[in-house]
């Protein structure tokens, strides 16, 4: 098995060269899909899922035959991946445990394609509920005056050693240096609706505005705090009758449902960035 | 069979003062809904429903005893309504038809607790499909130059003839003025799930800022326009394929169902406005 | 525009052939959705809507290209569809006006891709209603002695005049020599989320059992009732205040919204069979 | 704090009379709901939450005066139960562990109103997990040969010592004479929105059916296996691409989803039988 992520500009015959490529070189289309961001002038997103038998053995050939004969003749940002591979993942924390411990729990019911290899969190109280999943735990402590040096520490623990990073409610703001040097795509849980409720205090927030639902979102986490691609999204109904707290304890759950279906969705390489959007396959 | 609305401060012995006053009057209760903001220092809210052989005859009798006997000593805010006469209500609407059919439609087949004496529109576009639910329709072009006196004669052909006014994607502001001189509880659909995406376009913001989900939000009508007292909210799912246009249509979806919702929940009196948020029984 | 969409057993080359097929016939994909049930031994559907300028001038060379160069080699069946030319669809429906009304709302808002040239009712009662949307209504009688002659009429009217035909709470069921000599799919909406509360009364066998979810289905009609492949399904929530009647109004919104997604997607040739299921893309 | 759950026939007078009490014995209503099945011939529901300084200390008085006064004159069958005190729970699972962790970790982060003191399986699997919460952990095997000397063991260890026993995926039928020894309410998770696909493999039944959403089903255990008053369902969306297995892992999480929110409600005093159906405050 096989998977292949394309995006280039679009035009006529991107499919038919990608399929014959494939084709020619014996393997069989299991699934794909593709978008187009408009009829005439657009962007081409496409994922195929291929069977290819010896696959493993002629890997490194057929990505360079596909980048002469496909890959730059379309212009194409190409990524080939093998399925069997989980990706490396780390995951970032500070005390809040509910999306860290359900993505424990899944990665070790085999539910997640990756490997959870590192725990970092800035405050200690969850060293023990992680180590008893047999992952590592590293208390890195973040202070305004040691925010450099932490990340810093941070970077050297991460980068090259993990193809993920998920926020899993990290209370730190990630300045754009660390997303520059970690060199890892970082996905984000907001505890909010976004773009509504933005910020800090969301459930207060969203309290004292009355509203019905109150949700969760994944998105890539970028500079600017609480933007960001978004990856999926969630609600969950509410009454007057909820306290903040109650909004936090059912926003807990809609947040660990929504983070470990972007997890996984990012694992199956099924979400393609747009600019400030995502296509998710 | 009668309906009993109280908001009073809270303090022991409201519900036993009202209960006993409804059973001394042989009613029997046959639902009832309470809250309170605060267990110590809070607002209290109670809806009654109640049965009560040959109610319409004492019903003045009824009323006026309450009031003497729990309705002043408690401070109370109060209506008695009858379940068994619908509300008076006029639609306001521009030119989208999908939230005023739906609106007629069930209003014929008593889904709804309400009459629709009359639609007022800025456009001429709908009378016919109104008239032929035997709806009076009346245009009442409105310009930035003639907005007053539209208003003005808006208010002529509401005030003291309706119970609810309810704004099915009517475009245009209503000014402070209005509000206060139309004199009934306005209801107002906005066409995105607020605070996301108050004001206009909200469709093509939201395709912009790639969200997953998209909604509807129905609310008392305040000053302050996408401001009010939320009623009810839903939302759809959309994906990356969605286009500004089918994420309106999908919308429309929702803004039908949310307003119908809020407006039945109206004319139940199961609404309470508690300052800026509401209580939904 | 043209719209192409296949099944056939699934072997290597399927994607490949058509796709080069489109494109030199000077056709560019816009969106493909492919499935294939086995990853060794399966069927394989696919559905691609691509634009070619000119496409109606050459579109019976191109189908007949097709057939001899891709169709026939690979065992396929397949069908070429124009999506500019609306699927002409007739309404049968009884009593209940909430699905048609909604489909003849929806089909003159052009958010359906089918004309309605035609009503038939084993009632009179909406034949004012149909007519205002400019669309014809046949009134067809059955009762238990006439049903073999009513069907014969019914299909007088239908046979080869239509492409589709939807049961929009029609409540006589079809006999498997209407299915037949009607040639043309059949969707029905049933009032249960299937399997569940098969058969007559599902709302009042709902409350019995204390169910807190009630749904809607559409499926395609086959002779044994209430079975058929499914197109889709949705539920609402209830709770033990809901009479049944309750139940049927708060499941009459859930129907009208499933049926007219099922009709869509089957009009943008979207739905294909797999046996007893069905594949959607 | 207190709270008050009753049921009775219906007749007038019972809330004031139930109000009446709590006011004069110094109890404020914090909140309160109230159902009855019939507007002239049903069944009545009450529950009540109250706060009354230094309940504790008049507790036995209260009940005592309350059954002589209200409770045996309207013929209810009346509980006070102490919100503080949590309900002592045991859970029984078997080797799947989404419910299980789902409590266990609720449980510790006080989002549930219990105690959990044992876990009992059948199987030695979930030992380890089960411990590292400090809960006590049970191996009792079953064979068809020494079943009912299993459940002489379990009656032994559960009788008397908790008010509530949680089937968390426990894959054994439980006899009459356990539920009647056990002496306790046992709730239920069974994996599928019943009464659709009651029995085994539920997940392979509905990829066959070919339907569009799967669900669970939490429900007081009682003789006859897959039935038992509902007290909460939900479901999620499936799609032709679903197998088997993937089914499973999606209901997976909305099993655990219903089974927490039926256990909270149960401790809360939330959920009221009615025949075969729940009342649910």
């Amino acid at each position: 098995m096989g998977r292949l992520v394309v995006s280039c500009p679009d035009r006529p015959g991107i499919v038919a060269a990608v399929s014959n490529f494939l084709f020619e070189h014996g393997a069989n289309i299991a699934e794909s899909g593709q978008y187009s961001t408009h009829p005439t002038d657009g962007r081409f997103f496409l994922r195929v899922v291929f069977h290819r038998a010896g696959l493993q053995a002629m890997r490194e050939e057929l990505e360079q035959r596909f980048a002469a004969e496909v890959g730059r003749p379309f212009g194409m940002e190409w990524t080939f991946t093998d399925p069997g591979v989980p990706k490396r993942a780390a995951i970032m924390v500070s005390r809040y445990d509910h999306c860290l411990l359900d993505l424990l729990w899944r990665a070790r019911r085999d539910e997640l394609d990756l490997e959870i290899g590192l725990v970092i969190s800035n405050h200690p109280d969850l060293a023990g509920d992680v180590r008893s999943f047999g992952v590592p735990f590293v208390h890195i402590p973040v202070t305004r005056d040691t925010k450099a040096e932490a990340e810093r520490r941070q970077v050297e623990l991460l980068a090259g050693n993990v193809d993920l990073i998920i926020l899993a409610r990290y209370m730190q703001i990630l300045s754009a240096d660390f997303l520059d040097a970690v060199g890892a795509p970082v996905i984000n849980i907001h505890h909010s609706f976004l773009p509504s409720f933005a910020g800090a205090g969301p459930h207060e927030r969203a309290r004292d505005r009355g509203v019905k639902l109150i949700g969760a979102t994944a998105h890539y986490a970028t500079e600017d705090l609480d933007e960001g691609p978004i990856i999926e999204q969630d609600v969950v109904r509410v009454t007057h009758r909820d306290s903040a707290e109650e909004l936090e304890r059912r926003g807990a759950d809609v947040e660990r449902t929504v983070l470990a279906r972007a997890v996984q969705w990012h694992c199956e390489d099924r979400v393609l960035r747009d600019g400030e959007r995502t296509v998710v396959f």
